[in-house]
């Protein structure tokens, strides 16, 4: 498998220069790995979910996880549109994810809206970085995809972040 | 009331420099008083409209009303997702507008439409400051969601322009 | 503007008494901005909701908003379908408004819900006037679109006093 | 054909006054007959509009016809409900119309609002004398729904109104 | 009223023969008068419907009415089309009709059934004769038009026929 | 249970008198009572009908139990609007309930209809009563939400009383 | 009314021994009686719901209502397919039904949801016993049928269950 | 055609035993063909009514047809995901149909009714003769398709046996 | 079953000649049974297709099978509009289909599509054959039917043809 | 590119005469290169309306120009469907159309409604004649197609000539 | 995390014995985690297809990967239902999938074709173990849920399998 | 006509320069220009095209002609918006395109795909040197559509690209 370099079969005919699309395919990947972590965590805690709030948090969740769930397709497509290769299975995810898993018997409900603010606020930082390469790499359709989906990265970390003040 | 400096509480995670973010917050929550102003006064017209192209107006300005109203949820929101306050009553708006109110108890349809081009000018001028502004705290997201609204803005004044010459 | 005479230009065809036609006017459009400044303030108390609640009453205020606000738009025509002229601009509605403006920089959860059944309370009674001054003037058609609007202030105001119980 | 006392054979199970009955049919029948004859003016216009405003005004008056057709049936129906014989004819009709037909071979589109905002001032007085009637007889149903089709006149009135101003 | 020759005025442009857009326009509008006629006939029965039918046969009348109904505005636009004048009141349609008027204080059921069948099938003779016409004419629009309504028609007839047959 | 005086905890805010609130509360109780009672009769023949027009009266009285139940939870939640408490159990309702059961273990179609007539009958005349009850208590909500079921029920008896007559 | 022996009736044209159909249509029966009274339990408490969390789960029993609601006619009519007899009145219910009803003036919101968790428990428990009498019986479709609702009431029970534990 | 032991070219790839296979696929394109035929004969019949209740029943057969119809395809491609081969042509089908074909020219309403219930009831039988046959074959799927048909099975018998008895 | 002259009982009210229906019933009733029979054998393709372009051919068989099942029952009923019998049953079929069985074990893709494109062209002829004896009939009904049911037939053969040729 | 004689390599399979199949195909590419043409004026027109109605000849040109577009694929592939070959590009398109280019850079908004008047009627007589062309090739499917576009075409011809009349 | 044993916290209430439901919910952990690395592999395939059948078998993957989808969330809350944990995280998935994960850079579209075949064979084998498990745990809901998935499973193998063949 | 420098009547009010709008404008109509010759060509191959991927390629090539379709419209309305002139007639778009026509009479599949390939890399490259000129013109709403175009633009490429590969 070609994690660091997933471009060499890069054949898509395209007017961008190779090495940006080398670069925006490996930050994509990355982020791609990191959608599917963070919603198999954000579905660990909706499934695990528990206490008087419980509805209503295992409905956030799930909303979360769709929102998250929806931007793998279209990140993956967008590094085989310009010719790079793209995730292929678990252990590739598992490889080039940042998302830590969290695999406890026991979560209590606050630790888990804590932690998934943390792995939201990391998501945003790290789209933002890709749009930076990408504008480097002049691939304007990449930037404006990533813009969505930051703001919809900043909207779950909002509710989130509320969720877990102590107010009444 | 913070109006001045709503971010003065900012507390929501952000990778984002918190002096760009006021920024951002302050240009937006005057876009928000700026959408709600020109709403009402799109429907002041809407209400009042008369003569030989009563529904054909009536229509229109509905239709503008609905599409400046959109705005506004999504703008004070993006506000709150940076960390800031937004908009909190009548008299904030009207602190904050940048729209001049029309009381007139009777006001022409030409002149309805004249003022109308004039207040949707101003407010893709704004916008535009605004992009620019979000632009240099990093803020994409509230950059992109602003190059949706000036494209309509400017589409509401193409609409409003053409309808007050004079041809046949 | 004509704020406390707003019927003076009435003129469209109708067989109503003009004395009775003029009161309800009066009545419809300090109803409506009403329904203006509610609308701010639960949409206030939307966008800065916070704690363990958050996305639940989030929800909940905003159904409410958005329920106030369909209000505006038939109590204002029916303004002018009797020939009186309604609402112009937002200093006009701070003229009118009943509701009294929160500008604090913070709110507590339980005062948000606390402030809004005060002002629900006080709108189904202002409602419940106007009807009796509609039946007066043999307006039917006013009154019989207050009815369905006196239900559902009442039904806000109802779910918002059992949300402020301490009960579990 | 029972014209004038078409509740002679009523005998839909009722807990209503037979006497207030009858007179609710009568006056709900001429209602049923002026509907169809204001259809069919709505439409005449509706087919020989003509001028620069042809398609405004065209659509305006296909919209007002239907919103006339879709009062019949439920008029009709609640003559049925309590027990009254209602519309058998265009020959019937004829008989009970209170609208004026209009035969000419030329109409100017100005001349075609103006006849239509006397025939809906018209039409909304004697549903107003039609709902004081059902009041005296305790049917708060057919009263209820005449405030329904009370409004719905009083709006195509103002329309036509509105539309006929010499402004600019 | 022009009956006899409503395409005096006739000067829409068009390519057809002038005699011919005569013809098709009075045979259309007798149709137009049909229907209304046909319509209102049907809805007395569907009003005044009774016995252990009285479920189905209502609602079967009240199918055939609105297919009926839905003819009209086609028909009376195609007059239009050609440059013909059309239908302007219920006096107009008193006039054309060619439907019998049933204004019975009671019909039994079957009755009502026999009576439509043979306005039916007169009816699919009376669209098959313009149809004639129309082709004369080349006027090939009006023709196709026809075609499905004389099938809408014959279906009618078709359901109607088999309800009255007595059988177990 | 309260099921005399169910206003007892009347603590929802409301600008009504608590005197008219209760009469209205305990109005709405007994009819919703009915409702539930009619409900489960009228699914008892929906279930046990039979025969020649076993599908015709099988979809009748589904179509009239599904009007009769939609009114259930407005019913009852307009009395917790209003303060009151509500339905609580089977028990509640059997003690509630003015509708007759009928347990025969054999219903002839016809009498099934029948029956249902006068239960129709009798529920029209005692939401009237209600009506009459929330008048008086200035409560125009509730009354006008009765007006719609008045209409509704008066249509159920008009169906089922036209379907018993011995007609051809 | 034949509770005990509905079956005596029985002549559906069936290839199911008689025998086997007696025993799956009282199991049902009993079933259908549970879901009424468990409806009506889960509306108490959805009605008279109260306390900070009031929304969220005035909507959860909503919906716990309706899907317990829609379970009802599918079982009535299950048991008609075999030729039995199934429920005909209030009466009837409160004889067949294993719910116990709460006609407690106030019940606090934990109560409700502990009460809930023990009926839909007891709830899965008998529709368990009445798969395996449909099994013996040979009766496939009934046991078709119960799969999908017993997975149905222990998502109930597991949404409750959680929602009553003392966590953060 | 290998009507008689379709599986021979049996090779999708399956972990069932092919014995097994076998007899489900064979058991399984007779109820296929018995379909088709059971649906032609119901159309038969739908096209051929006559009488009173001709709309009723015409409706009825529609939806039966329909229903029958649409089991087809998930059958049959039900024998190929296990590797048997299925229909082939009208040859075929009546090659394999249990159900008797009535050619007569003329049938009787009630003839109609009755003839039909037989035939549903023989296609409950050989249902769930071929559910056992799945069920031995641990062929679960299938099982679980035919228990949704034999319910729906059921039921049409259930409305033809009831619609053939003399009531009133 | 009277095959060849199905009209003898001919009853149905028309102005059409009764020479004339005859042949169009009798043409019309050869291509119902048609449409059967190839709606039979493109199912039999589309469930025994295999090959690498499985999918894509299964899914056009479908299409098409679909759009020939969709002719029967409006074809047939055409039949009985004009007053003659219809198909019966599957030897009925079987009697009057001209397409000609396969039954064959294995049938490749290309000859599947080939049968397809001959059977369809059949189909076409066969259509304009008893479109020219409708125009003879004066039934423009039919004929306008078979018009639009021509195209599509056209459409299917060439799809089919296009996608048998050698092309790269 | 065979622009004269498109239908060289006719092969697709079918029973028409191949020198009629030739001429409709060759009429029919001129009327698919008259649509594109007349689509892209209207748009062209849609694109730079001026003056008070505006907004109202914007729609009007724009639900034409739709109409008109919708066109193109039915009539092209009905071209293919008698194998003849259609249009291949923007050149194509110049050497085949009839519509004139108006190329002006400013065209009053009256000039615009009357140079599509005489565009539209030129195209209605266009269609008539390929209409004579299929009859004679006995091709019924293409006639048929047309008869709906010759109706569309002319409604438009009578808006738009409506439009240009000077009435008030 | 607890792997081998999910259930030793198993305390939702449920009437079926503890022992049987630790082997269901071990055997539904595993199927889901099946799920999600199937789910993987087919978009792996999907996202890297390539040849002349491109878009036909990308579209057959995206299919087939959307269904495998929709099993989790149903088959990991059926888990939580009866009291056990399910998958917490990408390594926990990692741990317990039985699919093989294939990383190569280049996989023909064949292959692709012929290692999904395997790995839904296997599924469907894997998830007849487990509806072997849940019956003899007396699970009814859990073996009726896997008895729809076995089905789509068997449908995904037979596409697949026939796609694969040399046929022409 | 004024294709160099259509923005010479520019008036529409803008507080963008002028300079810069007339370079953005003439770089949009030549991109409305490529787009409407990039539509035929695709539809071109779409209807000429051939092979054993007939239905599939068929399809691509449709969805890629309404996608590249779908732009033209907002492209010209932004030139309008911005005060530019846009596309007239064919004639202009045949002077302003880029795309190169294709005519010849046969074109292999495989080339049709070659061809297409090439054009939709250059209309990629040519949007973003219209997305330069929009940015340096600090049109940010025009640079914001172009965004989104251009990634539809590259995965019509893509699909394209891995179509022409020779793999099995
Ligand atoms: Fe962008
Ligand atoms: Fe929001
Ligand atoms: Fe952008
Ligand atoms: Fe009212
Ligand atoms: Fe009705
Ligand atoms: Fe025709
Ligand atoms: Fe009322
Ligand atoms: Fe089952
Ligand atoms: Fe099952
Ligand atoms: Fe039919
Ligand atoms: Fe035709
Ligand atoms: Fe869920
Ligand atoms: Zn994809
Ligand atoms: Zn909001
Ligand atoms: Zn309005
Ligand atoms: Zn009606
Ligand atoms: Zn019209
Ligand atoms: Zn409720
Ligand atoms: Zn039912
Ligand atoms: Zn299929
Ligand atoms: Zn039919
Ligand atoms: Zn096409
Ligand atoms: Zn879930
Ligand atoms: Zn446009």
């Amino acid at each position: 498998m070609k994690a660091i370099n997933p471009v060499e079969v890069l054949d898509t005919p395209s007017d961008l220069e190779e090495k940006g699309r080398e670069k925006v395919a490996e930050s994509l990947n990355r982020l791609v790995a990191d959608a599917f972590a963070l919603y198999i965590k954000t579905k660990n805690y909706h499934w695990h979910m528990s206490g008087r709030h419980f509805r209503d948090y295992h409905l956030l969740l799930d909303e979360q996880a769709e929102q998250i769930f929806a931007t793998i397709d279209p990140l993956a497509e967008r590094v085989r549109k310009i010719g790079g290769n793209t995730i292929r299975s678990v252990a590739h995810i598992a490889q080039l994810q940042r998302v830590k898993d969290n695999d406890e018997d026991f979560v209590a409900p606050k630790d888990m809206l804590t932690d998934l603010i943390a792995e939201n606020k990391k998501m945003a930082k790290n789209m933002r970085d890709a749009h930076q390469i990408a504008d480097e790499a002049e691939d304007v359709a990449t930037a404006s995809l990533l813009e969505v989906y930051i703001d919809e990265t900043e909207r779950r970390t909002w509710f989130l972040f509320e969720t877990t003040r102590e107010l009444n």
